[in-house]
């Protein structure tokens, strides 16, 4: 069982860490929940640090005093990777709940001792798959899970950016798999309801010799397959020139499910060329707008009420372990086991 | 020009009239807008009041408490119908800025009353027409307004309700042209641009006795006609099994702009039946939540940057003539020239 | 009942009238029907006569020959507007079965001839109206009849021709009513099963004087009521930029049915302005190629079979009235009773 | 250059081998094309070849007799798959043209052989890959090959039946691989373009031991890169609940083009539940109805103008190669390279 500090009036007070872009949206997220309180943000870079504190009527201050304030009962984490598994840990130490972005950490020893650290300390620990908490991806587990098309027997992912990211963030990324499939093994498991017993995973890499200099892809293609021998195949590009693309299916034994991308407007033309309508939405912060505040009211919820949260350190840790599998199958040119 | 009060940082102190189902998404909206701040909540129906004045850190007042307060610079009025014109005028003269539900008032002349007043005053007044905020519609006219489809010919509207309100809120609604179509009638000048000059409406109320024996209607087929050949037919039924359908296209030299309905999920099922998708989002508070929000920011923008509100009270008035003449038309059983 | 001479073999002969258009597609039908012979084309025009018959081992003869062969046991008359009349009183006089092309005539009196001489003849008469055999068309019919939807009570039908026939074509069409309404006047008694009460017509010509000099409109918006209150809204236009548009939709008291356009191909293009498909089929040729086999199929069959024919000439007289009330409303600015 | 036999005006006579499902399909577009004569129906089952001559006025004879007669210059083969490569050689080697249905045959020696002899006889061969002849899939390779989307990067097929075949027939059909993904590997080759060098297969048998038993499958999962580096992922399924899915995409450099399924009606109902449209067409008759008119006129077209067949005994050979490939890959639980 967990121990989360929850106030008296059943509000939380939150640290926030990390006031980059994913902090500025959890920040409004946080400040709009009816009973999470944002009170702390910190980060390095101290302008950030104030001016999101000064948005938000929160103060910026320094790690260990927003982890030494008692009345801190969580903390979001939402800074650089490489400072996930620190955070993780001392946090657990001091008895936070922890909401944590993905992934754990790039090492599978590292995330696995932040597993520890948070279980030895009895603390919930939340890890940032927001995308189970998307109204379309979510609607269709609600209607896999009634029965809606019998057992799931195929699952189809299509994972494609807009373009890649600076060279200098791939160069730190822990490649493709870690990186950007790791949203799309965490979708596997969740949907397949079952752990892979072998993955195969094909990459390339057009028109971006930097990025194959840097030892990555832009292009991968991967097969999972579950112990109950359901099939997943997921197909990913960091470069379609149309936007950001985020659909997926699964073939039942009843019959079939898909989740479609969201468009901005509902607006189409018919032209002498053609008939028209919106791109998906342009990439993940609009896309998943309503899934990232459906995600913190699921972690403060979970708090409050005392129930697990969907997204556990443990579901980071399974998601980094087939990244790491796929890496493995993708450099030996081989299908590799579980 | 206007004379608005804007407190000294900007921002906006707020009286809201009526506590109802629509105030509570304005309370929402002002609470939320960054420029704004709720102050008072007006109800003759007290619980209400205190209940969503607690809610969002206001006061409970009566009404003469809120317009006597020189911090307020704007009311929000989403009372009933009936109380629109009285409410309109009084806040007027105390030099508030307006923001009024549809309609001004079911009797044209004391709406005509109120627009004298308001421009006798010198104070902003926005009316609720939010179906022009709509992103879907909104993004449709910024493309007309582009040019792309050249000059609009034809408008096709089709607007449904999931099912007739009760038969007391109809005895008092003003007929289905006045409580129903007057959204449809702002559209109608809102796309074609131009004031219409003959209007034929044809009505019938299958199924709804009550209805018809209250004078009242449940499906209408509405034409009208614009000074420069535009043409237009309004498709409504109070009935519609599926739920709530809002669409409308509009046909122009060079091409076509269709406006669709919005889903909740883009969850798609494929079974030995059929391929099946959502139907449209339920009723207005859920079609329109985006709508909502944004006519309200609008306001406040408009206020705090002295520019004109998109919808006025003299649109309020157009479109409460065309559901006049349409109510005639239908009743005499002719076309009616404008 | 009926009398139509039918060969032995249950097989029947016929003798197409027109070489042109459409000439050329029920000459193609009526040879791949598996019970019916092309015999004779007949043309004033002798090449395109000529060209007919040989392909498809015909005769090119004069309509006294065909009429006189006792083997003929039907024809297809698809010759110019003016000459119908004429040639369904030949053709019932000579005891043979008769498919005409609509219109039946333009003067509502010559065309209650034709039917008494039909009906004097005890000769089967069908009327081209092909829109009622359209896989999609029909196959909602099916399911309206079958009771899906309930009763129907609103129909919507949007019909768009790509661009204007040429003036010449125009000037001798008998207005836009009766030569591109009437397939939606036959739609709107066929989809709502009840004859209309009142027709309103309004109308337009934008960009085309010519066509207004001439007398006519390009663009129609017109409103039915049939005697049990069931409405019908037709929006039409002779100039959609984008193409050809076939479509409609019928509000049930326990649901919606829609019919939409068909397009060529099913291919998508995603690119970075927009997700586009392909424009409807190009024009009534292309789209309604199944539905001119399959009228022409049930021609045939309800021959051999002794049934009745969908599309009686009765159905073409009602099509006409309601055409030349609309035009009579349109000409006078107001609703006609019927 | 091939030497193929064509009668004096142009015209090709037919000898059909095989009078079974896909024989009587391909009978009926031989006898509907404007330049073939189907003259002889081969079948060893005497009523089948019987009743299809009787429909087509042909004469049902032994083989050796129609491949004597000079008369004859093309045969279309459609017999079972055990004797496609027999046939192909005494055609061959009597001077004939040959159309073939897929496979060639089930092993790959043979098949090589096969084109030797076709090679050595200098005929014109083409195997029956009708997919390549979809309307729909067709414009989509005019798309891509007009440079619409730039390079091919990622191809993403669905292939999915209704519903598993009798295990007599899985018994001798050489497995999933060669019975059903041998279209979708010429699909491969054909929309990228390239060679593959490695093949990755996975697979699954859910709920049916029996098929499981005979050593075969009933979903599969299988990743292909060509040499240049693109990538392909296909799922196939003996087992779709709904019925009959064929789709595939193509990610370019430059944006995406889509193949979606075709309905038979373009209905769609909105009811309480949800708005429903028409399932996929049925099964591969009726989806490729069309391509497999196209796909014989096209053979007599490439035979009458002597320019070469879209699908090869070679694209047959090269298919069956690397369904050979996905079986073993899929058997050894490995990649395997090419």
């Amino acid at each position: 069982m967990t121990r989360n500090r929850i106030t008296e009036n059943g509000g939380i007070d939150v640290a926030l860490l990390g006031a980059g872009r994913i902090g500025k949206i959890h920040a409004g997220n946080v400040g709009r929940h009816a009973h999470a309180r944002l009170r702390y943000i910190v980060d390095v870079h101290t302008p950030s640090a104030d001016a999101l504190a000064a948005e938000h009527d929160a103060q910026a201050v320094g790690l260990e005093q927003a982890l030494a304030d008692p009345e801190v009962g969580a903390v979001v984490i939402c800074s650089s990777t490489d400072t996930h598994a620190d955070l993780i840990q001392r946090a657990a130490a001091a008895g936070k709940a922890i909401f944590c972005e993905k992934p754990v950490d790039l090492d599978l020893e590292r995330a696995r001792a932040c597993a520890s650290a948070v279980q030895k300390a009895g603390v919930t620990c939340m890890i940032g798959f927001q995308r189970r908490f998307d109204p379309t991806f979510a609607a269709l587990k609600r209607r896999l899970d009634a029965g809606e098309i019998g057992q799931p027997e195929v699952l189809v992912i299509t994972s494609r950016d807009p373009g890649p990211p600076p060279l200098a963030y791939i160069a730190q990324s822990g490649g493709i798999f870690k990186d950007m499939l790791i949203h799309d093994f965490d979708i596997f498991r969740w949907i397949l309801g079952g752990e892979a017993v072998s993955v195969h995973a094909s990459g390339a890499c057009p028109d971006h010799p930097e990025i194959a200099a840097a030892g990555d892809l832009t292009t991968t293609a991967v097969t999972l397959r579950t112990r109950n021998g359901a099939l997943c195949q997921i197909n990913t590009s960091r470069r379609a020139a149309y936007g950001y693309d985020q659909r997926f299916e699964v073939l039942g034994s009843k019959g079939l499910l898909q989740a479609g991308n969201v468009r901005p407007t509902e607006v189409s033309a018919w032209s002498e060329e053609a008939i028209s309508s919106d791109k998906p939405e342009a990439f993940f912060l609009e896309r998943y707008r309503a899934a990232y505040a459906l995600e913190i009211a699921h972690f403060f919820d979970a708090l409050r009420n005392g129930t697990p949260v969907r997204t556990t350190i443990e579901d980071g840790i399974k998601a980094l372990e087939l990244a790491d599998l796929a890496t493995r199958s993708w450099r030996e040119g081989r299908a590799v086991e579980c």
